[in-house]
């Protein structure tokens, strides 16, 4: 069945080591829609209606041999009949009629194609042939193709996007790599934000080696998160993400985990997606993070861009409630981490503001101190002791969030930021009615990173111990 | 360690049995607030303002010798002088002064009495000893004690509060039985909505089994939800459990399954948290849910409170993103549940509409079929045969959400309930930029429940066919 991707032939080698091959693909200056629709507004799917909406400054040319002009620019019957140099060609083609749009792309030179339909190595015999030959035609071309079976790309640093569906334009430091519009159109619940991503698809010629070694150079991408159902080329993208993930973190959502899901996956991108085990052990050896549930995308990206690197396993848990706290300590065991001890020193600051019956460690439970003397003079001096304490690697900070003005007193969301100088990671969990208000507030300098669970902070700092251990390793420290 | 709580005396054991117990506290018609502050507004914890602003129509009597009124209620000395029937006393007092308060309370035969402050077994050998003199003296007027450490009581249905942070009045069937405040104040977090909750705090009295008691029979409450970090009594627990499960749901995040979380809870309640795997086994085994993660707890209550039951584990999905279904096929395994094999004539529907080439099997893909007809034709009549199916017992729906008006025609909230019959459980997973508002929306009949992960709704649904097993199982079926 691996016969269903073609192997990279040995021709193309120069070209797919180098980024430039995704230049015309992530930043065009120039695009042919091959295949553009007259009809725009909702449910036609108009896919040079949301690249203009999005943004692109670049030059368009709609190909339709039944219009003269789509969305008030000049419109051609083929592609041969546009008389200037196309950096991309985008086929949005019946599966049919694909190949006939290829063979008119390679006869006036185009080196990029995305091939957008379904219908090929996602669905029966003929569409793996169909699949075949379009690879075969592009090589013969030295010309390369991305998915099909594919929403293409989005930039949202030189705006540009072949999606038909509406995407965001955060420039987001954010770099996806994905076999799958869900990433795109549901960025929000995956990479939580994305400012360039890469929808291989199917990934008949342009694959992950491509897409990492673009994104991985990229000077505007500081995190990588990357959803694979199978991959090819397997020896030469571990060789590729262990030398990316010594500068930026990468994020790898690997699924077709189970046998079930695998068999699912052949029939979704055509897509063989091998042993789970093999890929972990050898991508998590190549120091990328995997992922296995569909929030941790989410949690890891936020950390890893956000926080600054985890030096030791050793954890203080600051907190409002002995309950919260406790929550903590087992998350903390499930992921490897541990409670700093801490000093009488540390402890200090607190112990001067709680009545004296009050056992004081870590988790350090503020609680008493704060009914007596109030959040301000308690929260931000216990927070900036722990972090002075050279036993401590990392705060999880446990507070209230009530709605405002009402419960400003409770408030210490500036404060706290102030006493962060950032050597340390720092993550919080809020609860009450307004945590996620103060949550969006608390993280607005990006010092404090709070999390939707106390189950995704703790997770989140191992992440980060997880990565600052593999460079620690790579650099023999 | 295990004498840092009072084991039960058997003189009380008639009055712990019934239910009757938790009424005075839980349904009061007459308080008395010892330690009432006489300052009001932000910051000040003013129980009385709670309790008044929370809507409570029986009659409050301040206690509090400085003062002659407390927001315009008449305020007494001390108990003594109110010289009417009190049901249930609230002791807000600091820990030396506690015993002569309850002294005062035994002296007018006041039989329920909360006491609220920290210190106590919580605390240090001192509060220790405080604590069982507090159990003595309850044990000889024939007095019981929520607490100590306590917000004591939330009552949705008859508005009642002791708490001192501000609580939801919303009236939802959910009661809850916690050691700490945080379930009260971050309900949101936790079971997710609230209409009863009982927090036994330190637990030095009143416990899991009189809570748990009081809230199994109440007619109020559908699904209760508890937060446990040490039990005493644990064999009469186990078994009223296996009683109450019977009728309705118990969910159970039991913390400190860690050892040092277990350490962390001694000094949190005083609890001696014990060894996890035999809570796990008892109380699984006495039909239970046991969660281990913070995010759980809402997601089952969601699950048992609006769904049906689920009579086996073959679970369709139904998809408009193949990428989703195979995340979807991964956590199936995780949690025990299987791919329902789908007849032809289950799929005939949706084969109708799609092209010829698309694979259609379980999960099923709908996107060429929406490309080609629209989501209106597609979604629901595939969601109603697969309900149809008889080797369909649940159903998973992956759909995207886009903002409306722009993308109503991608949206189907109203014609997917239409569909659901409510025999079988259906849960959604939507991703996109208005997943919250199309999600509250689909929810809005309480026919279709929306999760915040594919990994959610899974497990959910896991949740669903655990709890029916345990039915059929001591129903001998």
């Amino acid at each position: 069945m691996r016969a269903c991707l073609i192997p990279f032939s040995s021709n193309g080698k120069d070209m797919r080591d180098t980024k430039d091959t995704m230049k015309p693909f992530v930043e065009p200056e120039s695009v042919a829609i091959i295949g553009a629709t007259r009809k725009n507004g909702p449910g036609t799917y108009n896919l040079v209606e949301n690249m203009l909406q999005f943004g692109y400054q670049g030059r368009v040319f709609p190909v339709n041999p039944q219009a003269d002009e789509i969305l008030g620019l000049r419109t051609f019957p083929r592609i041969g009949d546009i008389g200037q140099a196309i950096d991309l060609a985008v086929i949005n083609l019946p599966r049919d009629l694909v190949l006939k749009g290829i063979r008119e792309c390679a006869a006036v030179g185009v080196k990029a194609v995305i091939v957008v339909g379904q219908g090929f190595a996602d669905a029966d015999e003929k569409g793996k042939g169909l699949q075949e030959e379009m690879v075969a035609i592009a090589r013969e071309n030295g010309m390369r193709i991305l998915g099909p079976n594919t929403l293409g790309i989005l930039n949202a640093f030189r705006p540009f996007t072949t999606s038909f569906m509406p995407l965001s334009r955060e420039k987001a430091p954010v770099g996806v790599i994905c076999q799958s519009g869900i990433f795109f159109v549901g960025s929000g619940k995956f990479s939580g934000m994305m400012g360039k991503g890469i929808d291989i698809g199917n990934a008949c010629d342009i694959g992950f080696v491509e897409a990492l070694s673009y994104l991985g150079d990229d000077p505007d991408v500081r995190v990588i998160a990357i959803h694979m159902e199978g991959l090819m080329r397997g020896r030469e993208f571990v060789s590729l993400a262990s030398r990316i993930t010594r500068k930026k973190p990468v994020v790898i959502f690997k699924t077709g985990q189970s046998e079930a899901g695998a068999r699912a996956a052949v029939s979704h991108s055509g897509s063989m997606a091998g042993r789970y085990q093999i890929y972990k052990a050898a991508l998590t050896q190549a120091g990328c993070t995997l992922i296995t549930e569909d929030s941790q995308m989410r949690d890891a990206v936020r950390a890893l861009l956000h926080l600054p690197p985890m030096r030791g396993n050793r954890i203080a848990v600051i907190t409002v409630t002995g309950a919260g706290g406790i929550m903590a300590t087992d998350a903390l065991e499930r992921y490897g981490l541990a409670l700093a001890p801490l000093s009488p020193e540390t402890l200090d600051p607190v112990a001067r503001l709680s009545p004296p019956w009050m056992p004081l460690g870590n988790p350090l439970d503020l609680w008493p101190a704060v009914m007596k003397h109030g959040m301000q003079k308690v929260y931000p001096p216990a927070l900036k002791a722990l972090l002075a304490d050279p036993a401590v690697d990392g705060v999880l900070c446990i507070n209230v969030a009530l709605r405002l003005p009402d419960y400003a007193f409770l408030d210490v969301s500036e404060e706290l930021n102030q006493v962060v100088s950032g050597d340390k990671p720092v993550v919080a969990w809020l609860y009450g009615e307004n945590s996620e208000g103060i949550g969006e507030e608390i993280e607005k300098e990006g010092k404090i990173i709070p999390f939707q669970t106390i189950e995704g902070a703790v997770w989140a700092l191992s992440v980060l111990r997880q990565r600052q251990a593999y460079l620690e390793r790579i650099s023999g420290r």
